[in-house]
C-alpha cells in the first residue's frame, strides 16, 4: 500500500491532537498538552515494540513521527476552539486512528513471528494503549473502561483480518479494507446506539 | 522439579480469575474483565524480563500462557457468585500464587546471571507488579501500599530462597519448599493478625 | 568529568530521599517507602534505558546503585522529621538531582547514536519519569502537571547542552557547568517567582 507512510504520519498526527486536547479540564500548561499529546500518540506503539523486543522504537528510528506530534500539538494550542467545537468530527478522527493503528500492529507484530492470537493483542495494544497510559496519568478510568465498545472493535477487527489472512487467498489491500471497515462500523454503530458489552455483575 | 510448568499455568489462570474479579465493583464490561484479567496474570513476569532485556515474554513465546489466561476470565464470569462466597479461599489461592511466582522470578533473574540483591528485587516484582498495574489502571491505591505484609513477605521469601541457595548445599527441591513456605506462613500470619509493618511516621 | 559516578549515585541516594518522604501523607510503612524510594530514584533512567533497548539497565549492572537507594531510604526513615523541617533545602537537592540526571541522560542518549531530539526528550525522562511513576502509583497528579516549571526546565537545559555540543567547539566540562546551570536557573527562578508556561485554555 503506497499511501501507509503518510497515512501512519497523518494518524500519530491525529492521535497527537487529541491527546492534547484530552486535559483541557485539567487547568494544564502547553508543556502538558505537549507530554500528553506525545503519549497518546506513541504510547501504544511502544509498548508493542518495547513488548516484542523490537528496536529501535518506531519514533526513535524514524524522526518524522516526533515531528507529526509536535504539528499535532501546536495545531491543539492554535485551534483550541474550533477543535472543541468539532469534537463530533474529532470522533471520526479517532475511530479511523485506532482502526488504522490496529491492523498496523498485527502486521508488524505478525512480521516479527508471533502467533496470530499475540499479534491480535499486540493490533489492540497499538491502538488503545496510548490513551490508556494517558489517561492513567491524567487520575481518569482509561477510555477502554468505560462504557462504549471500543478496544473491543480493536480486537474484533484484528482477527477478522488475522482470519482472512491465514485462511483465505484475499490480497492485503482488500483485507485491510474489510478489517479496517469493520472496526470503524462496531465502533459508530456503538457509539450511535449505545451498544455495551454485557456488564460484569456486581455484587448484590 | 515435574510440576513447574504445570504450576506456573495453574498459577497464570488463578491470577487471572483474582484480576478479572478485581474490578467488580466498577460496574465494568467483559471486556474490562477480560483485560484486567490479563494484565494481572501476566503483568509481573512481563516486567521482570522487559527490564532483564529477556524476549520473547513468556506469554509471547508459549500460547499456553494466554489460554490459562482466558480460561480464568471465562470462569471468573461463569462462576462469578461462587467465587465471591469464596473469598476466603482466594486469599489462600492468591497467597499460592505469589509464593510460587516470587520464587520462580528468583530463579529466572539468576539464570540471566544478575546479582542475588536483584534476583530478589525481581522475584517481588514478578509476584506482585501484575497487581500493580492493575490497581493503577483502576484508580486505586496498589495493594502493595495497603496495610497489610504482601510485598515484604514475597522479599523476605526471596532472601530465604538465596541464602539458602547459595550459602547452603540444601536440595532445590527442599529449599523451593521451604521459602514458598515462608512466604506463605508471613503472608496468612499477617492476614489474621492484622501484622503490619511500622508505619512511616506522619507530620504532627 | 572525573566526579560523574559519584555524583550519579549521589543524585540517586538524594532521589530515593525524596521518593520515600513523598508518601508521607498516605500513612504509609516502611516497604512503601522503601518501593517509592527505589521507583523515584531508578525510574526514569530505566525507562530511558528500556526505550532505547540498552541492556543491562544501570541498576542492574552496577549493585552499587541499589545500595544508593538503600542508603537513601533508611536515611529518610531515621532522619524523617529533619528531613521534613529542611524541605526548602530539598527543593535544592531536587534541583540539582533533575538537572544533573538530564544532562546525564542526554549523553547516554547520544551515546547510543539517537537524534539530538530524541536525546532531549530523554534527558528530561531519565530526570523527571521516577517521579511521574511514583505519583501515577499514588494517585496523584504527576509533578511534571503542576503548575511550576519542572520538565519543561529539564528540556530546556538539553536542548542548551545539545546546541552547544554539537555547533561550537565548547569544551564538555564547560558545557555541562552551563546547561547544569541553565536547568537550576529556570526551575529556581519559576519557584521563587511563580512561573508558568501559558495555559491551555479552558472551555468557557
Amino acid at each position: 500500500m503506497y499511501f501507509q507512510y503518510p497515512l501512519e504520519l497523518i494518524g500519530t498526527f491525529f492521535f497527537a491532537i487529541s491527546g492534547a486536547l484530552a486535559m483541557q479540564d485539567k487547568d494544564h500548561d502547553w508543556f502538558a498538552a505537549g507530554f500528553t499529546g506525545f503519549i497518546t500518540a506513541i504510547g501504544g506503539g511502544t509498548i508493542r515494540d518495547m513488548m516484542l523486543g523490537s528496536y529501535p522504537l518506531v519514533w526513535i528510528g524514524d524522526i518524522h513521527f516526533l515531528y507529526a506530534v509536535l504539528a499535532g500539538v501546536v495545531m491543539a494550542i492554535i485551534f483550541f476552539r474550533l477543535f472543541i467545537r468539532l469534537r463530533r468530527t474529532f470522533l471520526l478522527f479517532d475511530t479511523l486512528g485506532i482502526s488504522f493503528f490496529t491492523i498496523l500492529g498485527v502486521e508488524k507484530a505478525m512480521s516479527l513471528g508471533v502467533r496470530p492470537e499475540i499479534a491480535a493483542i499486540m493490533g489492540m495494544f497499538t491502538a488503545v494503549m496510548g490513551g490508556v497510559i494517558r489517561d492513567t496519568l491524567a487520575n481518569e478510568l482509561p477510555v477502554i473502561f468505560r462504557k462504549e465498545i471500543y478496544a473491543t472493535a480493536c480486537l474484533a477487527g484484528a482477527i477478522v483480518y488475522l482470519v482472512l489472512d491465514i485462511h483465505t487467498p484475499l490480497e492485503r489491500n482488500y483485507n485491510l479494507l474489510i478489517s479496517i471497515s469493520v472496526i470503524i462500523l462496531i465502533r459508530l454503530l456503538a457509539v450511535k446506539f449505545k451498544l455495551a458489552l454485557p456488564g460484569f455483575r456486581k455484587i448484590r
